[in-house]
This record gives C-alpha cells, structure tokens and sequence, in this order.
C-alpha cells in the first residue's frame, strides 16, 4: 500500500468524473460483446477506472459485479461503506451492498449475479485467495480475465486522461531537472535516493512509486533500486523515477547521467542509445505495430554491436497503472492507435561495467506521436566537485 | 508499488537474515505435511519472508518454487536476475533462473517441477493473470492457497521479528508525539495528512503506507482517509496510521485526539472506549482465543449501548505485512500463542455525528502480552489555538 492522499477537487478530477458513467456503460459492452456474463472487480486501477473508487487493497472483499445483463453492484466491508458511498462510485448511482466481518461477501456476490452465469471475468490483479473464494462460491462457472476486455477500454486514453498523464510527464521533469543538487560524488544510492522521493512529492505527486539510482556497476542493472553504495567520480548513473498524481495517473520517465566525465566507451554506448531512442519516438504514430516499433531501435543498437545488451522489451502503456497494454515487445502485431500512451526506454547494459536507459512516455496523436517528457536527452554530465 | 529505499546493512538484518534458509527448511516441511507438492510464491511478503527478496510486484512473472521433494528455484525477468543475486536470496543458494522477455516463464516454472504435481499451493496474494497463467501450464494440478500452510509459520514471530516490530512501533509512536505540531482548527485534513507522511518517513520508515485522518463527522468512517475537510474546534480526530521499516516490518498505531474541547456525549463514549482496549491489552495471554479476546472489549462496549456501532473486529496480525493471521474476530477459535502479533483496535462509531479508535500493536508473551506502541490512550486535547 502507499499513502493515498486525494482532493475531493482537483482541476481535472470533474472532466474524469464525467467519464465514469460511460466507461461502466463501454465496459458491459465489451464484456457482453466478450460472450462473458460479468466483471469482478477488486480494488486497483481497474476498479479506479471504472468508478473512480481508489479503494485499500485488503483482505476483506471489496467488489465491483457488472453484469453484462442487468445493473451493477458494489460489495464492501461495512467499515469501508461510508468512504465508498463518499467516494465518485458514490455519484454513479451504482448500488453499495456493505457486509459484516462475519458475513461470507463471496456469497453475497454470486447470490445477487444472473443464475446462469457461465462465464465471470476477474480483474488481473485480483488476489488469488479471493478467485479462489470465488470458484468455491460458483463452482460451475468459469474463470477467465477481464484484462481481455477491460484492455480494449484503458489502453486508448481519453484527451482527459492524455491531458493527466501530460500532467504526471511534467511532474517528473520537475525532478530530473533537479538532479544536480542531489547527484555527487561521495553520497551513497540510498542518500540520493532519499532526496529524489521527498522532490518527488514535492513536485505533484501523492505517492512515490518506484527510484532506481544504480550507479558505477549497478547501472547495468536494470530494475536494481538503490543500494549503500557510495557514487564515485567518473561514475555513470542510472535514474529511473515514478509516482501517481492526486488524479491516479502515473509517471515514469529515466534519464543516465555521468558523475564528472565517464569513460570514453561509455559515451559510445550512450550516443548509440540516445540514436536508437529519439528513433523509436520518432517512428510512433497510427498503424506502427508494437513489434516494429521494438525493433525500430533494437536494430540501431544491434548494428552497433550491443543487441546482446539490450536485454529488455523496448517499453510499456502507462495510466492508472504504471504498467498495463500496450506493451512495445516482439512478437505483438498490436498496431498503436490514437490515444495510446507508453514508455520507449530501450537501455543498453554491460554486465559489471556500465549501462545505460533514456526513458519517455510518449502518446499517439492523429498523425504521430507526443512525448510527455521534455528534459533534453543527451548525457548530462554534473560537476564532480 | 511504494518506493523501497532498504539499507543493505541494518543493526538487526543479519539476525533476521540468519533465519533464511531455517524459514525454507520449514517450509518445506510443513507443505509435505499439508500434502502438497510445491508452493508457488510471488512477489510479496511471503517471498520476502522465505527468501530475504524484496522484488518488484509487476507484470513479468518473478516466482520462488519450493517442491515439498526436490531444491528450491527463484525463476525472475533477466532484467531482474542482477538484483535478485544481489539480494539476500542470492545468499541462500536458492538457484535463480532468468527468462527473457519472449520466453514462457510458466512454462519453465512447470517444466521443472516434479512430473507428478497434483496440488500446487499459489500464495495468497498472487495475482488472477499468474494463477490463470499456472493453471494454463499445468492444467491436471489443483491449485491451492499457500497462506493455510505459510501462517503457521508466519503468524509466530521469531524474537529477532518481534524485535523488528517493537522498532517499528516505537518509530510510529514517534509521529504520534509530535500531532500536536500539524492538527490544528483551520487546517484541512489532507495538509495534516501530507505533514504526517513526511513525519512517517523522518521517523525511520521507507514507505508510508497509510495515513488516515478523520476528523468531526469522517471520525465516525473507519477507513476515511483524508478529505479537504477543514478541521474545526471541537472536532473529535482519528489518526491511524503506518509505514514499513527498511527491515520490512510494519507499524499501525491509531489515536483519537480533540481539536479544543469536544463535544460531552464524545467524552462519555471514549472513556468506554479507553476502557475495553485496556481490558483488551490486559487480556492478552497465551491460551485466549481469538474470538474470546474480541468478546472481551465487545462486551463492554455493548454493556455501555454502543454494540451496534462498533462495527469492525478487534484486530489483524501484523509482521511482514499490515494485516495478515491471526484476526482476532468473533468466529475464530485460534488460541493465542507467544510471539503472535497483532493489533488491538476496537472502536465506537456514530454515522454522521462521531467516532473513535484506540489501536495498539501487542505481540504475546511466555504469560501475558506486551504493548510495542507506548504512546498513552487517555484522549489528547490539543490547544484549539
């Protein structure tokens, strides 16, 4: 869990808002269209997206039913109904059934679905021992992924999401521009690491979601996140940072930077790079399937003799989540649409040694393609001293 | 995801590390007692407790197998197999097996598990898509919850853990000490809220987990978080909140406070309040059961006529997790035992006008129970200017 600090008002939370209505009504479409006869869904981005409840995570079922044939419900802890009726589910008329702590809400949900309900879709995230307590509760349905469908709806954002995630881009700009006062020699990973999460509230965000500083040897390691070791001169250094704006929507944006000036082959390695990135977002736009745009830039760096470095998928969508479709990886014809937002961040990484990863959101426009991150991407070497 | 900012040297992380490969021997142990023939753990707190590795909760598929007759195995993301050997789990010679993006990591997971799997025990937190995913790759295994076997262990804390909780506790006492610096009449309930995240963080957590701050009528919501409501005199306010140590222990402490003086009818309610969680605390022994502990503070809330608005049992464990076994709730016949750790929280609710809640982390002992939040439960009145 992390600290949910939310506006009940917020710029942009009433043009979300009026979306929520119509994003329940899309999803029955899709779902009835799907041949499934409801969602499930438990508390994350799903649940948020659908009804704007950002509800905790817990062990106690909080659950949204949406029948593809008949109006939806919400099912949650009787101590969590004032904070859901509070919330925008609240305003969307869909129905709030509180249970109490000795009540099976298992039960509860499949007592009120249509009887015949063959097929339920969960949400992804669903937490295993409540699918379970599911299946046991409609043991003659089957279980499959509203992920399926519910991809269809989330993965192309509205201009009010789009206009949001260019919120969260900017955000993080804020902090990589303010790298400087925190990246010397002499501090360890975790020291920076520590100032890099307060900045990141500072700048807008409600939650800090992830830092990567890996410096020296660590920058070769991809999803390292930051450790005791002391940043030395000549050192370069990966910084990878995230969080989640008030209205839910995520940012994550990596810059490589050099700690006094680097070793000759590491701005080799970093020029290739910087060449395969600014490729790869310059080739988004309507029609480029996920795979192309993968290999956009896994080519470049595979002709320069680093493909066996580059050991990672070129990218990610981001939203409600900081992961979720479309994710930029061989072997997906997805081709990109307006309104699809994800991350190019191809990087280059030599075991022991170095590597590098220039990260940007970018979203599909008509006609090409928006970054929503707009720090400059050549290598930015700071003052050692 | 919250960030995670973990020293790799922590006063007591070796004691804690120690325990490692003990936890996979039992473990192991009580599976094969359980019948079954491996557990599946992703990323989690069952991971982190059986393997040291705090991994990232993210889509690519990162999982320890433990057969019940047979090595253990970590199956991670390439990108992810520098941090995973970097972890402690590279220290308990666990063999890690990396998977690149193309791959089948379920597959490979399968593959390598005895040919004649027919129960498989999924950790209890394990998300829809990995389960469906597992039940794909092996479609003749029933799949089970590893939470029925893994809580026996768990939810019997090791004196190094305990210890853990007690500075976890004493690290959220600390922000409790200094409410009276934020909570003010004028100010809303989200600005004291961000000033207790940043406390949480200065007080020796790495992640805020939850903060809640209900403040006049929200006091009376148990799981508000916080609103732009701005606090006025008088108001009644709850406080509960927690984080995660760079042990990975977690704290939760609730206190009520009043902004000037509160209404009388409040005074009258929180004294019955303050009386069932000390006869709760005061219950605490090895042998009580659960259900009995609860009855002990329900019964004297329900003697004074509050029964019907103490609307949630009285407790959840507490540990690697903020809530995990044993819930101390009506219905549970689990005799308490020494090292089990959990919170003692009842409180007394009244819609739309009031509410309270006094919560302390209490661990059991050789012949009674130990408070690990030191913090006094009288109710606080702060200067109303």
């Amino acid at each position: 869990m992390a600290v949910m600090i939310e506006p009940s008002e917020h710029p942009s939370a009433s043009a979300l808002a009026d979306e929520g209505a119509s994003r329940l009504a899309r999803a029955r479409e899709v779902t009835a269209a799907a041949g499934i006869d409801a969602l499930l869904v438990s508390p994350g981005a799903d649940l948020r997206y659908l009804t704007g409840y950002h509800a905790l995570p817990l062990e106690r079922l909080t659950c949204l039913a949406l029948p593809a044939d008949g109006d939806p419900f919400l099912v949650v802890p009787a101590l969590e109904e004032p904070a859901a009726r509070a919330s925008a589910a609240g305003g969307l008329g869909v129905e709030i059934l509180g249970w109490d702590e000795t009540d099976d809400p298992y039960a509860l949900v499949a007592g009120r679905l249509p009887g015949d309900a063959k097929r339920v879709a969960v949400d992804n995230h669903m937490w295993a021992e409540k699918l379970l307590a599911f299946r046991t509760a409609m043991p003659g349905t089957e279980q499959v992924l509203a992920g399926d469908v519910l991809r269809e709806l989330r993965m192309r954002k509205s201009p009010a999401e789009t206009e949001a995630l260019r919120r969260a881009g900017a955000a993080i700009d804020r902090v990589h521009r303010r790298m400087g006062e925190w990246l010397r020699p002499g501090r360890t990973e975790q020291e920076v690491g520590r100032d890099i999460a307060e900045a990141i509230l500072e700048a807008g965000h409600v939650t800090v979601d992830f830092v990567i500083v890996g410096s020296g040897p660590n920058s070769a390691s991809p999803h390292h996140e930051v450790s005791e070791r002391i940043i030395r001169t000549g050192d370069p250094v990966v910084v990878d940072i995230g969080g989640t704006t008030p209205e839910g929507y995520c940012s994550d944006s990596t810059r490589t930077y050099a700690v006094g000036e680097p070793p000759a082959e590491f701005r080799e390695l970093y020029t290739v790079l910087e060449r395969a990135q600014a490729a790869q977002t310059d080739a988004v736009r309507p029609g480029i399937t996920a795979e192309r745009l993968d290999a956009v830039g896994r080519d470049i760096i595979s002709a320069a003799g680093y493909g066996e470095s580059f050991i990672h998928r070129t990218g990610h969508g981001i939203g409600l989540s900081t992961h979720e479709e479309p994710y930029i990886v061989a072997g997906s014809n997805l081709p990109l649409e307006p309104g699809m937002s994800f991350s190019i961040e191809p990087g280059i990484y030599l075991a022991g040694r170095f590597g590098a990863r220039i990260e940007d959101i970018v979203t599909v426009t008509e006609d090409g393609g928006e970054r929503l991150n707009q720090t400059h991407r050549e290598l930015t070497v700071l003052p050692a001293d």
